[in-house]
């Protein structure tokens, strides 16, 4: 071939390609990028870098660009700081350095510097966007507004935006909103409803930055590419636990202004480890590049989460910090702040797939390390028949098994995907993840270095490059939507309402919290492993124990009384119950228990659900002493109270339930439906003699039990078991059992609890058989026998 | 003080204690201890040693003795014998040699060989024991006959005993009796009827000699004296594992006769393993030296023990093993016995306090070392804020937490218990137990020897010495009563009958075992970690994976039909559900899923519990298609079906459930009760137009459907939406819905299996629209879909 011949082919070529470019352009169209807060510290370190690396990804695909840094500073002295910042910006270490400057080159030229502030102002921006669209003949694609401000300053850019500086019909508005999203969930349920007001769903992109976490970003696919292995492993019955965890070694000096509005959680864990969580937790969509299929899997993730209690954190400060912030804020020397610096938290996800396993998140300030990873802790279900010495890594089943998920810092110092050799050999995406080995003589998470399959990024980016390329492509998944954020506040508000006035554990910082902040869980409760001797505050710690104190028994009414504080009496008759459940099963095969309704059974039917191994359940039969006319499942229903607080907790048989039939015929306590006639028979035919074995009676403010109130007449005397009644509180109409039924048990507790029962309590032990006046009077089992349980309050007031 | 004086007060001071002595024995009396199989192994090697440490002990402490050995061998010879055993006792290490030679000799003239074979033998002892007694003028306290002797034998002694040989009034009786007690629970059975012919329960003790082990006695009192460190920690909540593990280096090489007819769980599991288990898992008596509460606690463990399936098991066989047998009992070349020698088991304790808690149990022969230990492992449900560079064994709780009843042998040597220093310090009994240090550089299950508190006998005792001390002194609590032992074999009997033809997987023996022998659990399933790549007959592991087999889809009736083999027809069904509920909660809310009962749809309710993650059972309301008219928790109740594969393992609420009113005021499907108006009515409100989402159904050999018959007329038509019914088969009567019903259903699934349906798939694949001669041919959903499911033997025959 000749060489004329080829230079013309080449310079067709370019030709080519270059009018290729220019259509391409012209097919996909300008994108205008406005970065509000251009000269911020977020600005100057992430954003304008992440900018670049957009543009250098981007360039010549298509679009062309524009880049406004605005801010609220002068035009002089904005410009000048841009210009700094623009020559500080870096390309990746295998460009070449000529092109690098070449691209820098045409990236600084695209980029200016405006003063934004009044709506004029945005005016001024529209026009200028589209003045330049026409000179260069440019259709527009879309803007992107980068909101690097105080949230404050939120609805006025947002308003401005709306009504002065949208694009075009055909292009689209992206508008990048930076957290704080509110400090709980009204805070955040307005700003969302303010920006919904000038912006669509689809327009705003909320950041999590640690969505653009490479390690966290590979989670989903990291689930998706290895299905096969981790189908049968990704649930309850494998999952010993999973870790959730960032630690830093900085504290909060010089931004406690700041910190002190949010403190721990809301700084960390109800955006980033909650984020997290969802990821680990949701069940996989088929198609995990479905924005729509994601979001929908994580919301029903949100769902599952069981409410967080006050027992289910443990907090700490650094002991520095009250000083910091005295000094910081100016407050005077008695000013002591409540703000959490460190929390731990367990979290249960109730689902199948879930539930039981912990999650444990934790962060905090002025640690021993910085650090964060998902770990991901599988149970050892093997029996290895060989002597330990034997036992080699990639073969046995004995040695722990994990995955994480390493987002970075820490002893191996840069994000990783690490599984154990003896679990599977994971598929990554080999363009973007390779696999290292790591530093000899590193031990992570009980184990060599050896022991793990170690993935690395083939190209470390930072988070705010990843999640830059995401907002212009457009990838909704790597964003809070609005239903994601609010459900996360959901779940976190009720928590951080009731730790508002806890007092968090001192702790003195880095390596010397030694085991202070260790903490431990049992059930759903969390604590620090070591107990302090002393606490500024007397917290739920430090409550007296039952055990402090003597239980004290005595006679009322002329039957035996039993009275300890509430921990310490519910206890008792917890053990009572279960002894007579005991010997009832022992004698007769079966125990029947009939339960009365209210609040004040509560704590008693958590403590035999939950602290009772012994109990014959399989061989109780429940019944109800008495139930409001509203459905089964309403939770005004005793029955609702039972289902919650014991029997989702035990295996009682089905058919050994006996709820009453207040909802027959789809009717509520309709006479015709007889359905205490239907009960009274069940009764019966079940309860030899209709003598329960044990009834729980409670009693009223006005001297009523079970549903048989004062001045009526129903149920305390005559024939019929089971009675209809009407009670002066709504719901009015009950079914209740009838005192001579009540007076047939073989046992009957009183449960009397609180201060607010005290009255009743004096009056009640001066009178006599009146149960037209108080029917608790008129409880006395003709051949049984009666106990009173009252805590102090209820009575010595 | 002078000489002679002191001289006095020491000569009044022996006789004095001569006399107290003397009197002493006066009142406790004679007891003659008859060891028959005197000259067998065991007997030499344990049990005359056991009798002279008895002698040794009780010295001196008001009793006489007298110590026949009997035996078939000759007089002369046993004489002989005997002589030889009773000269090479041993005295415990600290005696003094001369006191030991005095006591040897005291003993030996106390002891005597006699051959005893017919029952005169047995006579003329009797009269012999009467005539020393009278000679020497004592009384006597009672008889102890140890049965070192095969079972066989039992019976004849046991006779010859009972009439001839059993002690004065008002003094007992005690006969020994060593294992095997049966093989299986008929000839256990067998065996204790007719010893109990003989002896009453109090008068025999049937040994256990781990029982007597220093460590496994030892698991008792230290629950009892660490009751207040363990008593929170004993549970599901707190312990991960149980394992109770004896491995040996030896085969059965020279024994093979015996270990033919047993194998490793007859000889090691049923008994040894078991006992410990009971003791592991028991609810701790209130008074652990009182025998009967003992024994009684164990009873209740035993019930609690879930039943074995072959699933719970795997076995192994050291490949010598058939060869030796070959050479010791003459087989010819083809023979291979499938007697295992190598069993690991999971035990699941279904109680409360067990829940969930894997028990593994472990024994076989020429494994890699000879060891035996019971391991309680504790969950760890701490996390450790800090680097793990900075744990510290005693005070972090994320390292390994745990109880070791160490038996013998291994590493450490000797038996001792064990206890994590980051758990609790024990308390042992400081006359018995001592705390040591272990060898430095010894590691244990995972950690350094001295990461526990180690406690070792202060002496170590032979089994059968601590037994027969415990015999002497009526300990019955060491012993195994009948009760016990026919309880270990109802829970053992049915796994041994099952895998019976099982073929055990061969392992070569000792270290070269590898990982051949390790074993996992998931659920309750236990199997090889090593899947093997060739078996000689198929096991359970190796039925084909449903992955191998496409489903087949076709036309059935003009309908879809999808068939397959069973396990992959039951898959794709549970897919098939789990879908159409995912879709009707995420458009109704709710999902409605009307089920039948009978066998078929058993793994399929299985597989929905177990393996369905995503499952929406709390928006899932239960109805039933049929039910038989018996009461709910009738073995025959389709609801009793329903509870036992699906509602035990999931978590409907019970308002969600709905069984059908067939026992409504104690009778059953009685007409004027409406039951089935009322399960209509119930529909109508709940049920959005009386839709069901989904209807599952069967189909009989006769064609039914539901409880729908041929040649009946109720249902088939009309506008009764839930009728009674008469079936041709017991029960009876039955309630039903009614085909119009089924039809206005979304979706109706039919599930066909096994061959046995064959003809009748024929017959309908055939019929047109008669239903009142093919019921399941009326079933047409008007507006929503049918789908038959048939796997391939209903389907191609």
């Amino acid at each position: 071939m000749k060489p004329p011949g080829c230079w013309k082919m080449f310079t067709v070529a370019v030709c080519m390609a270059f009018l290729a470019c220019l259509q391409a352009q012209e097919l996909q169209g300008h994108v205008s990028i406005i970065l509000l807060g251009a000269t911020g510290d977020l600005a100057k370190k992430y954003l304008w870098q992440g900018l670049f690396q957009l543009y250098l990804d981007e360039v010549g695909k298509g679009y062309s660009f524009s880049f406004h840094g605005a801010a609220l500073t002068s035009t002089k002295q904005g410009q000048e700081l841009i210009a700094k910042v623009l020559e500080s910006l870096s390309c990746p270490e295998d460009m070449e350095p000529g092109r690098c400057a070449e691209l820098k080159g045409q990236f600084q030229r695209l980029s200016q510097y405006r003063h934004l502030k009044t709506n004029e102002d945005y005016m001024a921006l529209s026009k200028d966007i589209e003045a330049q669209l026409q000179h260069e003949g440019l259709r527009e694609a879309g803007r992107i507004f980068y909101f690097s401000v105080p949230p404050f300053a939120y609805a006025d850019i947002a308003r401005s935006i709306n009504s002065s500086c949208r694009p075009g019909p055909g292009a689209w508005l992206r508008v990048v909103l930076e957290k704080p999203f509110g400090h709980d969930y009204v805070s955040a349920q307005q700003l969302a409803t303010e920006l919904g007001s000038f912006f669509q769903e689809e327009e705003m992109y909320r950041v999590d930055h640690y969505l653009g976490k490479q390690a966290v970003a590979q989670i989903l696919p990291f689930r998706d590419q290895n299905r096969k292995a981790l189908d049968g492993l990704w649930n309850r019955h494998h999952v010993e636990r999973v870790e959730i965890i960032m630690k830093e070694t900085v504290d909060a000096e010089g931004r406690t202004s700041f910190y002190e509005e949010y403190g721990v959680i809301r700084d960390v864990l109800q955006n980033h480890l909650t984020e997290v969580l969802t990821l680990v937790a949701m069940e996989l969509p088929y198609n995990i590049s479905s924005s729509k299929a994601v979001l929908q899997h994580k919301l029903q993730a949100f769902q599952a989460l069981r409410g967080l209690q006050k027992g289910s954190a443990v907090l700490g400060q650094y002991q520095a910090y009250s000083r910091q912030v005295r000094r910081e804020q100016q407050k005077p020397d008695s000013f002591y702040s409540l703000t959490p610096t460190f929390a731990g938290i367990l979290v249960h996800v109730d689902n199948l797939r879930w539930e039981g396993v912990p999650f444990i998140l934790m962060s905090g300030k002025a640690l021993d390390e910085r650090v964060g990873y998902i770990r991901i802790l599988f149970r050892n279900q093997a029996y290895c028949a060989q002597n330990e010495k034997r036992w080699v890594v990639d073969q046995s089943q004995c040695l722990p098994r994990q995955i994480i998920f390493y987002i970075g810092h820490g002893e191996l110092g840069s994000p990783a995907v690490l599984v154990s050799r003896n679990l599977f050999r994971p598929s990554l995406p080999s363009k973007s993840w390779k696999e290292v080995e790591g530093r000899p003589g590193l031990h992570l998470f009980g184990r060599p270095i050896s022991d793990y399959y170690v993935y690395s990024p083939v190209r470390e980016q930072d988070a705010y490059s990843v999640l830059i390329s995401h907002i212009f492509h457009g990838r909704k998944d790597s964003f809070i939507t609005t239903e994601n954020l609010l459900a996360s506040w959901v779940f976190w508000t009720p928590l951080l309402d009731s730790l508002a006035h806890e007092v968090p554990r001192l702790y003195p910082g880095g390596a010397e919290n030694g085991f202070l902040l260790d903490f431990e869980f049992s059930g759903a409760q969390l604590r620090f492993c070591q107990q302090q001797l002393e606490q500024l505050v007397p917290g739920p710690g430090s409550a007296p124990m039952p055990s402090n104190f003597q239980v004290l028994t005595a006679k009322y009414r002329e039957s035996p009384l039993i009275s300890a504080w509430p921990e310490e009496l519910i206890s008792k008759l917890a053990d009572d119950i279960e002894a007579t459940a005991v010997r009832a099963v022992r004698r007769f095969g079966e125990f029947h228990l009939a339960l009365s309704g209210g609040s004040s059974p509560v704590p008693l039917l958590e403590q035999l659900a939950t602290g009772h191994f012994g109990f014959p359940w399989a061989q109780t039969h429940l019944w109800l002493v008495d139930e409001r006319c509203v459905p089964l499942w309403d939770p005004e229903s005793n029955f609702q109270g039972l289902q919650a607080h014991l029997l989702r907790y035990i295996r009682v048989p089905y058919y050994n339930i006996h709820p009453m039939p207040v909802h027959l015929h789809q009717r509520l306590c309709a006479e015709e439906d007889q359905g205490a006639q239907m009960y009274a028979s069940e009764i019966s035919a079940l309860v030899t003699n209709s003598s329960f074995d044990l009834v729980l009676l409670g009693m009223g403010t006005d001297g009523h039990t079970a549903s048989l109130f004062p001045q009526s007449p129903a149920g305390l005397d005559g024939t019929q078991p089971v009675v209809l009644t009407r009670s002066p509180y709504k719901p009015h109409q009950r079914m209740s059992l009838s005192l001579p039924l009540i007076n047939r048990a073989r046992k009957v507790a009183v449960l009397v609890m609180g201060r607010v029962k005290r009255e009743i309590t004096m009056l009640v032990s001066r009178a006599g058989h009146e149960p037209k006046k108080w029917p608790i009077s008129g409880v006395l089992p003709s051949s049984g026998q009666l106990v009173w349980y009252m805590d102090y309050e209820a009575f010595l007031g």
